[in-house]
């Protein structure tokens, strides 16, 4: 069953998907356990919110990527050979502490409340579960769920595990800042997203100034809670 | 390494130990994992604010318990003999994934940003802690931290799980409000608690009418993320 003890000769990589996700809070403990848990790129498909993301890319670890559509995710991910999990409670979902993975894989997390739709059950390769044992609630929080998922996965791919310092895990020099936070994917994306910022420019969060000197303050915030 | 396959006799218990936590939100989610992953009880040490619980014992399928010190805490637990166990990133704290388990266990969860304290950590038998693959984050969010730690205790406990139907597990029906949220030890503790429940009486959670008819809503509310 679990085959951690292994050593892995492949090297793995692990994707979140979120489409068009809800509420800003669950967003920054996402990123923060998707970086935590060695996650490549966090994928927003569809409704981006610049108030919840615009900080997220520039100054986090985390690679953010944004498609208009569920298909060209779909498509972006398996030309990467990658497999799509849906976390969900599906009839033929599997406990994810069976660990059955095989390769790469993209995480594909329902919005709040909901779940997963037709259409995003559509997308997945398989479904993976999280197994409850008492009686007091239906389903656990989207954040919650993912991270659980995502440690799992961190286990059995073998990701080689940071370094300790005093109780806190040392934290990675920031990147560089570049100008762009998203990695669009076409011409269209890029026009659509310069007109987003445009509209969201003004709210503090998405500086349309081209240094972003302060971001990191943000997202520092957040992460602190 | 991991023994969940073979079939375990004994019958394991999880407890969940939090002192003076400080923001509500976590509180919440908190709950909802513990109930997700068959905690006994939800122990809280010191302070109790009761806008963030005073709907929560008598509505979620969670017991609460209140002590005033960590080392009336640790007798309670000791007569029921439990390990405890702290959830930190000490240098002697296993990797929580290798299922560092022996028998019924309370763990007890730092308070957001500061970790445990040296007194906490003295009452601790042994640490677990959640190993990280990516630079980005010096430490998981706390509720996240904790529900992936009573994932794995409830695993390896071999805890039943619940029926699953359609995409959510099967909530039980609520119990039977009592008049009394937690669970007080002694005398000085009943009497503080009335102090405490007038002094909070007005805020709209801790009603003293006496039957409570109404919590569930907010609780209900605070689940819904």
């Amino acid at each position: 069953m679990e085959k951690e003890d292994e050593k892995k000769t492949e090297v793995y990589e692990s994707y979140v998907v979120v489409h068009n996700i809800a509420k800003r809070h669950n967003v920054g403990t996402l990123a923060r356990s998707a970086t935590a848990f060695g996650v490549s790129e966090l994928i927003l498909v569809g409704r981006r919110d610049f108030n919840a993301f615009g900080s997220h890319g520039s100054t986090s670890h985390m690679r953010f990527r944004h498609f208009h559509t569920l298909s060209l995710a779909r498509n972006y991910l398996k030309e990467k050979d990658c497999d799509i999990c849906g976390v969900e409670i599906t009839d033929n979902a599997v406990p994810v502490n069976t660990h059955p993975f095989r390769k790469s894989t993209a995480f594909l997390v329902g919005n709040e409340g909901t779940g997963l739709s037709p259409k995003e059950c559509e997308m997945c390769d398989f479904f993976v579960y999280i197994p409850q044992y008492g009686g007091g609630t239906a389903s656990l929080n989207v954040t919650v769920a993912a991270s659980i998922v995502l440690q799992h996965f961190a286990v059995w791919a073998g990701f080689s595990e940071r370094t300790r310092e005093g109780n806190k895990f040392i934290v990675a020099d920031k990147p560089a800042l570049t100008g762009r936070k998203f990695c669009a994917e076409t011409a269209e994306s890029i026009a659509e997203e310069r007109k987003l910022k445009k509209e969201s420019a003004g709210n503090g969060f998405f500086s349309e100034s081209g240094n972003n000197e302060n971001p990191a303050n943000l997202l520092d915030s957040l992460f602190d809670s």
